[in-house]
């Protein structure tokens, strides 16, 4: 019995086309043997048609314009790695999905921003939308999600989505230096963008996020109720006196359930040293689930570059080979909830709290008063050093409480005299 | 379209068959919604009738002969979750392949002795066996190998696979007690069987290596072949040097491909401590996987359990319910390679060394002698305390050596007087 070959269009040549070109190459022999017919790459489509790419590409249909692989004959799947929510990325994959012609994307801000119309798309034109590289790159965490654990009710679910950020407050760390210097040193490097905020404003971990939880909770995804925070206004001292507190600072995108709200946040959290995404560091990414039968899962690897998300689109690719797909969500669109959003406000938790304090007698008091009055017990407090007249640090953890009363406290402070920075609080995370 | 139910038949109903029944009583909605078809258990075998299980199994047909489901009618699938190698596992899982009828299997111990045999029986029969429940409990490694890393080569897995001795591990660590007070203990809290060999002799840890081996590799299971090695020989004071040298003791499983041979092997190792296998502790299971494009990969959770061996046979029951079976070893039978073992012998690594030796000058220059004579150079020396005429430890780590050269070495110092317990070196991993 053979089967004919799976006709693939790639749409852009960049570092990940560039990687699934070489990948599709390289492992011709195996993809064959494993999805038991060859992948072929049939078309490409790219701004640059006479840059080397290292690769060749005689025997392929060259396309300027990527809309086109929507619908040109002899292809029986587009990936889409262009990249982008709108423009060619989003019109490539609506026409091909209208056209009833699976799609394999890679394309995070896509699916977020359009990921229940595009579902919607899929359903109707009968079609497949594959997305395994969107998120945490070569971590297979959309299988793991709603296949490996289908028979959980997912609880909560969380990870390091970003590994720009990772990287950043890793090396901050590491070496006591400063946000700007180590965002600098990453931009050399290679591993943040010239236009960092994409990335270290959080944004990039909330499209993962939401499509996470849109598949971990079986509802539409919600990109617009993702409260995002970055990593911009973590300092230094911050990280260490978190090492001192026996806790890690780590940009953690999580959604959880409760009472039938999805909760769904971006920003830098504390985590206990001992938890197990305390030691995922550098560029690496992870994503933990919370199931009801499974417990704890977590799974930890590269989240961007050529080689993991190659490998992440890949896979999608021997699913469809294998004629294995499934719904974009998993389910089929008409059975997707819309959860309301649970307000921020209502989260229950400790929090960390660094003031920048003149330091005079009865400051402490005054803040101590203020975080009283709001029935919010500090569970320790470290003030190094005495500078009287100067400004100083002093830092404080709470036990738990609600984001509610931990602004409302915070106002409070704000107003103090002797309080001359806008407090900004990290909030504790018992994982 | 509504498809029909999907008939399960489950063989024991002990911890794991409760698990497997709750599972399936208690998600009966979400499971229909996921698979588009209702799971229903239609009918059960186990020991005692009578029993009162904490469930009803009053809508459900009885079997006194557990075999008899592999060909009993109005059933779709069966569960095995009997355990052991042989007897009616065996005789059950045999009969439903040649029947025709997909089985999915919690058990490690039946894939690792007869995978090969029962993949060709699955292979003639037409039908499925599936089994992401036998390595590493609700964890889906088996589904990340033959799927999500499918677009890999994969050039080594290594992985904690037993529960019991990681358990033991991490307490014998954090209490400074001794394995064997340590194992009472795990064995009075159900973390041990009452004849434990089973785990801390490794024998279950190589049966799922075996089985990972096979899939990451494309080959037939050769558990002849893996190298066993279990803990009872680690002394708390190995642990504690280890520590003190950056390293932690792990009973590690691990398979690679080098020039074309297998190794496979279990045993303890040394691990860095800021390797992220080494954060894995108590009955905590990890799987990592390294592959050409992908890098590393590394999933972590429950490796045991009704809860998670429960949801690791439902993830097997959705794929079978959704027609997305593949063949047990992802590659029909007869694609799968054989390949040669290689000796452990050709291992290439450092080690670490305790001996007990008695307290007396030149006893040290005897044993530098010996590694010295085998081309071992030593990376560092411990002895702690001054006991002239007395046996005291001393402990030492190598740089890169092979373990024929070690052995070799390791017979020269056994051989010396002042020597007076068999030395048993642990392998040191860079991972």
């Amino acid at each position: 019995l053979t089967l004919p070959p799976l006709r693939i269009a790639l749409a852009g040549l960049g570092t990940v086309g560039g990687g699934v070109a070489r990948l599709l190459a390289g492992q011709e022999r195996l993809l064959a043997l494993r999805a038991g017919r060859p992948l072929q790459l049939v078309a490409v489509s790219a701004r640059d048609r006479r840059k080397d790419r290292g690769f060749p590409l005689d025997s392929v249909a060259w396309f300027d314009d990527p809309v086109a692989l929507a619908t040109a004959p002899g292809i029986d799947v587009v990936v889409e790695l262009i990249g982008g929510s709108e423009g060619p990325a989003r019109r490539l994959v609506e026409a091909a999905l209208a056209a009833g012609r699976p799609v394999i994307s890679a394309n995070k801000a896509l699916i977020a921003h359009h990921g229940a119309s595009l579902g919607r798309l899929a359903h109707e034109g009968g079609a497949t939308l594959a997305y395994e590289a969107a998120v945490a790159g070569g971590i297979p965490i959309i299988k793991m999600l709603r296949e490996g654990l289908v028979g959980n009710e997912v609880k909560r679910i969380y990870g390091i989505l970003n590994g720009t950020c990772n990287y950043i407050l890793t090396t901050m760390r590491e070496s006591g230096r400063e946000f700007a210097e180590v965002l600098a040193e990453a931009q050399k490097l290679g591993y943040a963008e010239a236009d960092p905020a994409f990335d270290v404003d959080g944004i990039d971990a909330a499209h993962k996020l939401a499509i996470l939880a849109a598949l971990a909770f079986g509802c539409e995804v919600d990109l617009g109720h993702v409260h995002v925070e970055g990593i911009r206004h973590v300092g230094a001292q911050d990280i260490a006196y978190a090492e001192e507190l026996g806790l890690r600072v780590k940009l953690i995108g999580l959604a959880q359930l409760i009472d039938g709200a999805l909760e769904q946040r971006v920003g830098p959290c504390l985590v206990p040293l001992e938890a197990p995404i305390a030691t995922v560091e550098g560029v690496f990414n992870a994503v933990v689930a919370e199931g009801d039968f499974v417990g704890t899962v977590m799974a930890e690897g590269r989240g961007a570059g050529a080689g993991p998300t190659a490998s992440a689109v890949a896979a999608d690719l021997v699913d469809l080979a294998r004629g294995r797909a499934l719904p974009p969500f998993a389910l089929s669109a008409a059975q997707l909830r819309r959860l309301p959003a649970r307000s921020l406000e209502a989260r229950r938790g400790a929090y960390y709290l660094r003031l920048m304090v003149v330091d005079r007698p009865g400051v402490i008091a005054d803040v101590a008063a203020s975080l009283r009055d709001e029935d919010i017990s500090m569970e320790s407090m470290i003030q190094r050093g005495r500078a009287p007249g100067e400004v100083v640090s002093v830092v404080m953890t709470t036990h738990d409480t609600t984001e509610a009363a931990m602004r409302r406290a915070l106002a409070r402070i704000a107003a103090l005299k002797a309080v001359v920075a806008e407090p900004r609080p990290i909030r504790i995370e018992s994982f």
